[in-house]
């Protein structure tokens, strides 16, 4: 049987979705759990690999079993043993064998969250990037407007990314005021690595003024790694929903 | 001069605002902030002592010292001696000495959040009370309309309350769902010890479908603490604004 999870975490205290030799990863906390309900080990896949840190409101993985399990036991096992690690599945439903978390995705939706005041956050500390100089929030969504569509994104991608071609489709990249943040939300079918943080640290630029929305598309046309501006910490990002 | 601060806390790792013989207090970090900062020993007085685990988002304090520092440097100085302590001071300003940061407060404003489904929150965890059977918020909202007004509030008063009258005047308790969040406001000049956690714990029985809106005005007009539902946790308490 093949299991479908939606799944919220804090990613503050983990080396990031993905299981590493050292650290505590989201993965490995599920496989914990999942083996502790159904005796099985098991790998789980999800839908977005996400960084050190970065938060998930709305992950998607998928794993199979041999044992059958109906979809609110599944949900409120795991929920059980996943405590006290800040992971929460959502929602767990059984699912056809041709559902691929990774793979079947049709798109990915990201918030990037900056906290623009003069003091640092209390309550939201590790949930969003703090940047104290006041960001002008309309010239870097028309920045973003250069990013937007079918491109060679190697201005914007780590070098350890693993992806076959720096070319991808953004299909939407929007940056709005709200109260004392700055919203930068981005979808797109999948992404590179870095891609998002490489988007926030360079319109960071724009938003400060040291660089002008156009400067933006002519870091994505030099197709240079050293044409983007500083990576963002991951603090502030969030896999918020992805599309099937 | 006097000195008047806005603050944002996280109330989960003190044992509340006040100093205590025990437990690190909102109070007791930021003297000991304004003593780094002016080297003068003082006595922060806050608008609202919320109690261990109650949070802030705008929780108005004042102190006095010999020495004159402009507001934005007592700000930004406060902010850095404050490190690592999950408080933060928004703003900063020289007020009159009239300016009495609890007397002088002519309405405190406080929001109760209750996250209403089944898995336990992750990024909210220690943020929300949870609360997994579905909540009738209109309900409740009917219920908390009997407790608006002047009333004896003995029924929703903790023993150890110091005020001097059971009676206070409550000028708005509404509730409201916000997708899977339940939303308590409550606005009144002030609040006895517990009041609003009393509210929060006896509204849950009428969202649970236990009691009637009505028995909520039976309880009240009990003007006896043993009528009043299970005091809820701290949790899901923020001192949002306080008006002058």
């Amino acid at each position: 049987m093949r299991y479908r999870l939606i799944l919220e975490y804090d990613g503050g205290p983990f080396v990031g979705w993905q299981r590493q030799a050292e650290g505590a990863s989201v993965q490995a906390s599920l496989e914990m759990a999942i083996e502790k309900l159904s005796g099985e080990r098991v790998t789980v896949t999800g839908a977005g690999r996400t960084d050190a840190g970065v938060h998930a409101l709305g992950q998607v993985a998928h794993f199979d079993l041999v044992k059958a399990f109906e979809g609110g036991k599944v949900r409120d096992a795991l929920n059980h043993y996943l405590r006290p690690d800040p992971v929460t599945v959502v929602d767990a439903d059984v699912v056809g064998e041709d559902f691929h978390a990774r793979f079947s995705a049709k798109a990915r939706h990201y918030l990037f969250r900056i906290l623009n005041r003069r003091s640092p956050p209390a309550l939201d500390a590790g949930r969003v990037w703090h940047i104290s100089p006041k960001l002008d929030a309309e010239a870097m969504d028309a920045a973003a407007q250069f990013l937007v569509g079918q491109h060679d994104f190697t201005t914007f991608r780590a070098a350890e990314c693993q992806a076959q071609s720096p070319v991808k489709t953004l299909d939407r990249l929007t940056v709005s005021r709200c109260a004392d943040e700055i919203h930068i939300e981005a979808s797109a079918r999948s992404f590179l690595h870095h891609q998002i943080r490489s988007f926030a640290g360079t319109l960071k630029l724009v938003g400060e003024g040291k660089w002008q929305p156009r400067d933006v598309k002519t870091a994505l046309d030099a197709r240079d790694r050293s044409a983007c501006g500083p990576v963002s910490p991951s603090d502030g990002l969030y896999l918020v929903k992805v599309d099937y």
